[in-house]
Formats: C-alpha cells, sequence, structure tokens
C-alpha cells in the first residue's frame, strides 16, 4: 500500500479516492447497505463491514482496541476484501489501516468542496494524532487550504505533525488551547481520540460561517461537541441510521433534522447556502467509503503492479475433483 | 493447504480435527453464536460466517454461486481468518475450500460415533461429487466403515470417486439406483447439490436401525429427505435457530422437537439408545465448525511452517505516527 500511494503521489492518490467516492456516495441508491457487524469483548471490538453495488462485494475487517497502543499495537488496524459478485471470487485482498486513513481525509475534503465557506484557506486541526497530518494533505489538495492551527493536549503530537507536513506548502501555527487554533479558521477539524463523551468545542468558541468536520466521535459514547453548537448547524451525514448511533447527533433527538451527503452529491439536496451558516460533517464512517477505496486501489494494481498473487481458490480440472486435486498434488 | 494436509496424513488430519470439532461443540455455549450474513444477488450468494470463543475470533467468507460449474469455476469457495480478541490482529489467513470439505466430513463422522448403529460398517453415499470421498474417508478414520454404496445419477461422479479411493482399503459397490445403494447400509449419507427440493430418500427406502448423515439439503429451498422420515428419525442439529431455516427440517412444524448436538457430546442430552431407532444428522454447517478448523490448521502450522507471513498490519515506529511511516518509506 505505501510503495503504491508513494508511486501514484499522495495528492494524487487522495484527489482519484475522492473523485471515486464522490461517485459513489451519487449512486449511492445503488448500494446494499447494513450496519456493521459487532464482536464486542473486554478490550475491544472486532468489526465486519460488508456492502455491495450488484457487481462489486466488499468487506472491511477493522478492529478497536484501546489498550493496544501499551504494546506498540495500532488502536485501530483493518483489512479488506474485493470481491466479483457474478462468481463470488474475491479480487483484492489487501490492508485497509492507511487506506482507512486515506479514505477518510479524501471524504472529509469532498464533503468540504459542498459545505465550507467560500475561498477558505485556513483549517483548525483539534487533535494531532494518526488522522491528523491526512486530514491536512487532503484539504491542501482538493480545496488549497494551506493555513494549518494545530492543538493537541500532548504537544508532542501537535510537534510530530508539523515535523511530517514540513516541506508541503503549510503555513502551520502550533496553537496553545484549542480556543486559540480555532479562531479565524474557516474549517474546525476535531479528530481526537477520547474514549467519553468530550467537549472538545464549545458553544462560544465556533464562529459564523465556519465548517466544522467533525472525525473524532465515531462510536456510542463517544462525542466531540457541545450539544449548543449542533443545535445551530446544519448538520450532514453518511447514513442517518449509523450516525444516529455513533455520531455526534447521538446527543439529539432522533428526530432532528439531518441531511444524507449523497443527496448533496447527487444534487438532490442543498450544500452551502449562505455565509454565515455554520455546517458540521458528523462522520462517522461508512462501508461505502471502503468499496470506493478499495475499488480504486484495484484499478490502480492492474496498471501499477504493487501486488502479488494469492493461491486462494481451489482450482481442480474437474470442479467436481476436489478430493482427487488434492491426492494429485501428492504425486507431484 | 494442500500440503499441510498432505504432510499431516489425510486420515490423522480427519482424525485430529474431529476431535478439535467435538471439544468445541463440548464448549458450545462460551461462543458468540449468530447466523450467516448473507449477500443475495441474481447469480448466488457471498456469504461472511463470523464467531468467537471470546479468545480466539473467527470469519468465514464463502459463496454459492451454482452456475460457476460452466465456467471452470468452483459452485462454493470459501477463505477464512483467525484473530487474537485481546488485540484484533489476526493471525491466520486461509483457503477453506478444501478445510471445508474435511471439516464438514469430520463433524459427521464424529456425529456418527454417538448415533451411527454398533458396529457400523457399511455406508451409502448417494451424490458423489466433491465432498463424496471426504465424508468416506472420515467415516472409515473415525468409525472403521470400509464398505461404500455409491449411486449418483451421474455415473462419471461416480466412477470419479471409485478411482479417488482406489487403495484406502474399501469395498466399493456402484449401484444402479439410490435403493440398491442404501438397501443393507448401516449409515446412508445424503450429499446431493440439487437447488431444489428433491426427495433423494423415500420413506420406504429407509429402514430400522439406520443412521442417516444428511449433508446436501444446506439452505432454504434446498432438502433431500421424505417428510415421513423426519417423522418417524430422531433427529440432531447443530444450531436450530440456523437449521431451521436451512435444513431437511425447514418442511417440519417449527415446534418438532430436535436435539442440539452439543449437548449430547457434552452428555446433557442421549445419544442413540436402541438398534432400531432412525437417527438423523441434519447438517447445514455451522460457523463454529469453521472455528474448529482454523484453531487446528493454526496449531498445526506452527509446527509444520506451511504458511507465508503477511506483511497486513501498519506498524509505525510511533503508533500514532502513521503518517510518517508512509513518509520515512519513500526514503527508503
Amino acid at each position: 500500500m505505501m510503495k503504491l500511494v508513494l508511486s501514484v503521489g499522495l495528492d494524487n492518490f487522495l484527489t482519484e479516492l475522492a473523485a471515486t467516492i464522490e461517485s459513489d456516495f451519487r449512486r449511492w441508491e445503488s448500494f446494499d447497505k447494513t450496519s456493521r457487524i459487532a464482536a464486542h469483548s473486554v478490550d475491544g471490538v472486532i468489526e465486519l463491514m460488508p456492502t455491495s453495488d450488484g457487481a462489486l462485494y466488499v468487506f472491511k475487517y477493522v478492529n478497536g482496541h484501546p489498550l493496544n497502543a501499551r504494546s506498540g499495537r495500532q488502536t485501530v488496524s483493518a483489512f479488506g476484501v474485493l470481491a466479483d459478485v457474478a462468481t463470488g471470487y474475491p479480487l483484492l485482498f489487501t490492508e485497509m489501516t492507511i487506506l482507512t486513513a486515506l479514505r477518510t481525509a479524501a471524504t472529509s475534503a469532498v464533503v468540504a468542496k459542498y459545505l465550507a465557506p467560500k475561498g477558505a484557506r485556513s483549517m483548525a486541526i483539534i487533535g494531532n494524532g494518526a488522522q491528523a497530518e491526512f486530514q491536512a494533505v487532503a484539504f491542501k489538495a482538493l480545496l488549497g487550504i494551506d493555513r494549518l492551527h494545530l492543538y493537541d493536549i500532548d504537544s508532542t503530537a501537535t510537534h510530530k505533525c508539523i515535523r511530517n507536513l514540513e516541506g508541503r506548502g503549510f503555513s502551520i501555527t502550533a496553537c496553545a488551547s484549542a480556543e486559540e487554533a480555532v479562531e479565524s479558521a474557516d474549517v474546525i477539524t476535531t479528530v481526537t481520540a477520547d474514549k467519553q463523551n468530550a467537549t472538545i468545542l464549545t458553544d462560544n468558541m465556533v464562529g459564523t460561517g465556519v465548517h466544522i468536520n467533525a472525525i473524532g466521535g465515531d462510536c456510542p459514547g463517544k462525542t466531540e461537541l457541545a450539544n449548543a453548537i449542533l443545535a445551530r448547524s446544519s448538520i450532514f451525514v453518511e447514513y442517518p441510521p449509523q450516525t444516529c448511533k455513533e455520531g455526534e447527533i447521538q446527543n439529539l433527538p432522533p428526530d432532528h433534522p439531518v441531511t444524507e451527503l449523497w443527496k448533496v452529491m447527487a444534487g438532490q439536496a442543498e450544500r452551502r447556502t449562505d455565509a454565515a451558516q455554520v455546517t458540521l460533517f458528523d462522520s462517522v464512517g461508512f462501508a461505502i467509503k471502503d468499496f470506493s477505496a478499495l475499488r480504486y486501489v484495484h484499478s490502480k494494481l492492474v496498471r501499477q503492479g504493487f501486488s502479488e498473487d494469492l493461491d486462494l481458490i481451489a482450482d481442480p480440472d474437474e470442479p467436481r475433483d476436489l478430493f482427487g486435486m488434492l491426492l494429485r498434488h501428492k504425486l507431484l
């Protein structure tokens, strides 16, 4: 995956991936949609996220284990499969930890094309962990945002971020507080990892006209924004049945109005309508983004060749002769 | 998989796998049980079958595409993953087409240890497709059954079976009809591939005291036995909520009594109680058998080494520095 991304070029990869996500969101109604299937345990969760458009089938396997960092492991890691619906045969098996970081950032940037204020140049990033740089690079590639205000409760995370983004054409300010970071920012990205309901943004911190890209609140009991912000925002979501359980809106009454992003992209619902409007993307991650990501990677691999053949499918000379294939293998 | 099976030895592999399945059935209550998650399409179905015992997690991906044989592909193929619940990290990714054939046969043989008439030596196999030889070898390894009566509507399938089983110590009769095959057989295995409700066994064909190992009826609308046989059999199943939709018992009232096999193996329900009893294993396949199969294969691989390392998990020097890992890869 790293070889492929660097060969395609990070900006180019994010831009092409974003276009794939956008085109799949526009045909949202052609997908099988199901909430993820979760296996919870004491230390974390393992989830399977399947979806299909009738021609291709994908699933992602993703774990969430907060204690993994203690042993130097990833809190969240993922892999996925793309398969051909007509035969049921798998086409691609790949890592998706890096790919998920890329598709999450690409989606945020696509969404901001529709919702961010006109001419946006600056973005606050609250939470400077694993996802922060991907968000920054995607917003620069797709929207030209090149002024970053970074804040994290752990300043070593901010320094890591600055170091990694050096030489990519950003003007970066390390801020001493979330308040300082959001001041005068056109876009506010919240991407903290706290497991509990937290208030990363209070009502007074959010001025008129900003776009909030809320990434961190993504499971039951984990949110980042004060309810008063939600109350005066136009809220945009991926898949309402999932977001109402996992997103910021879990703290709102179930009948609170939200707009589905696919409708905005398909021209069936309004994007940002005025300069004073506060827009909010309540991101939780949905299987169709992974579908787009796997479909895009598969299309690139055909040309780029950064893949290996896996001997995964039994292929006896005569389909019914599985046992004979096993026996003959002995003779070779 | 073929190398591993042949290195362990087919009989030994089936015997050890059967013991693993039996021990997992005995602790049935410690498993998360969920019905399979199916994505249906015009040409077939793709299913994910997850389960966990709290320490290990598995899922199997399996397709069912009846038209695949026309293009030389497998109607059913499968792969699976074994993962560590404590970290969410995958431990094993493997083909499961051959492994599913082996675990299905091993399960049938384990079940027959509890249900087949005492001293059983002969078995009829109706349907001589991909699963037939595996059943024969498993019954010989676990029960000493060495007299086979084979029948298939397509005699080339029967000939393939005879050829493949040559030299394994069987006395084999190719029969001209299902009636001839079941005559005087102690065990009757039905393993036909017909997609429709069919009557492979009629009531008059089943004498007292036999054990019926019904493998082929394994999805809604696909059954093999006349209802009158079910009515006078003691019926044993894997997981009632799944079997009542997919097994032979889909044609019975939902309150018809069945016995769960795990209870028989755990000594909580009776096995065969008299010589005249007709016993029926209504096999549909359940995720816990795949759990046992993956757990067994993983334990063998540690010692046998027929596996390759997959570079699947992102491993940055600092867990939060995913972006830096990607950048540094460029520099190498």
